[in-house]
């Protein structure tokens, strides 16, 4: 393909540049999956939560013996299954993701090449060569999960950027997803057939488009109410006119001022 | 076993709740690995720019009639491999990861099922349940990478909290974290033997503990040869003395006021 030249680095520009040395970010989904923890101690303690936190079938092959108080506490309570022996290539059979935190290379580094000729996905503590992926510092908030990772150059960095954002956040950052899903699920009861699909999908967009995160944060049950009033309009009216309205009973949205459009609604797209 | 239910009442306060419904947020490596995409649109390219940011070897399979401007300029760049014509199950033979997105479902579940035939980990862009990971909204900054998930909840929530989160950054958060190995290196040149390195351990632990993040992002290349000029000591003095340092030359720090004590230093771990 012969390209003009000046035509190329027009295209750059115009396209983001690729910034390499990162690592795929990825939100594995692992709900009722077999994950194999090879490792009771403290490592692995904090693997079976990251695990249990989305959902798997947690089991844990470690010696009762050298088991860490967490990891003792998730067996007590039958959140993981316990395998009270070390690692024997049948654990395998299943697993969908392998885990090993072990003080032992030489294990280690077997369980790793098994891992691969099964094609497991499989990370070996603090041995990068020997992972399929790292771990970084997860924000948790409902449904809202928000990861940092520095790429292997600080851990600890890693955990205080975590609580960085943590503080940074709005309060009621989770929720307020679970917000926008409610507004989804009220929307849907409103307008409930095929036809007003589309019609609901370029108004939930305006909503998103027209109220920042803060404000969104910032939702409640009856603003929700009284912004649904202008969905049969196709509007979505600027938060202020929101808050202005909270404690109005019955409001008759047709009746109101902001029609006039003096309130700078957000029309088209 | 038989438990005190008192005692494990204890124990459940004394650890992580176990907060059920997320995802398992991972960092995967697929530096110099074979990505098979398959589709050229537009969501193609997003896939496509986030391999070549994990400094995967893409391989783009698709028509060239229909490709999105940013896939052609991939390819044109030479950034990608590209197959000329529709998907052939043997584009998969040395893929490491599928991910597909096309508009043709069919084909979609096909190509699904031949990846978990062949133990290939993929994700079918809008088909969740055809998916072994999902993607989010990344923030990236060198090293550091932050990504938003909202587990499904809402994409564009999502890219609004990274938004969020991005301006609320110090201006130099990935630098610091390059910052921070360079102090690193600096000192192993210092104390470079293994005799060195609990002392060395020890004192990067006091660094992250002693400074905040913010803090971390101000510290310059003068800051931290002044930093280091308190190793032998073993101290981390706080971040007002390396301002109060900062155009002074040749520093004894011996001599200085500041092991009197007066300062503050956080001395022990």
């Amino acid at each position: 393909m012969t390209r003009d030249p000046s035509q190329v680095s027009i295209m750059a520009k115009k396209f983001p540049q690729v910034q390499p040395g990162g690592s795929l970010i990825l939100a594995w989904q692992i709900k009722g999956k077999k994950v194999l923890v090879v490792g009771g101690g403290e490592v692995a303690a904090g693997r079976i939560l990251n695990c249990l936190n989305a959902d798997a079938a947690v089991t844990v092959v470690a010696p009762s013996t050298g088991l860490n108080d967490e990891v003792r506490h998730r067996i007590a309570e039958k959140q993981v299954t316990h395998v009270d022996r070390v690692f024997e290539p049948s654990d395998l059979d299943g697993a969908e993701m392998v885990l090993v935190a072990v003080d032992d290379p030489a294990a280690s580094t077997a369980i790793w090449k098994l891992c691969k000729e099964k094609k497991i996905p499989a990370n070996i503590a603090d041995v990068p060569p020997e992972c399929d992926f790292y771990f970084g510092s997860v924000h948790r908030d409902g449904p809202l999960q928000i990861m940092v990772s520095t790429n292997g150059k600080g851990p600890r960095i890693a955990a205080l950027i975590r609580k960085f954002i943590a503080k940074s956040l709005p309060e009621n950052a989770g929720n307020a997803i679970e917000t926008i899903g409610e507004l989804r699920v009220k929307l849907r009861k409103i307008a409930p057939t095929s036809e007003d699909s589309p019609k609901r999908m370029t108004w939930m967009s305006k909503v998103s488009d027209t109220y920042n995160w803060q404000e969104m944060c910032e939702l409640t049950e009856e603003d929700m109410d009284n912004l649904l009033l202008f969905y049969p309009a196709n509007k979505v009216p600027d938060f202020d006119i929101l808050r202005a309205l909270r404690g109005e009973k019955n409001t008759d949205v047709s009746k109101l001022d902001v029609f006039d459009g003096s309130f700078g609604f957000s029309v088209g797209a």
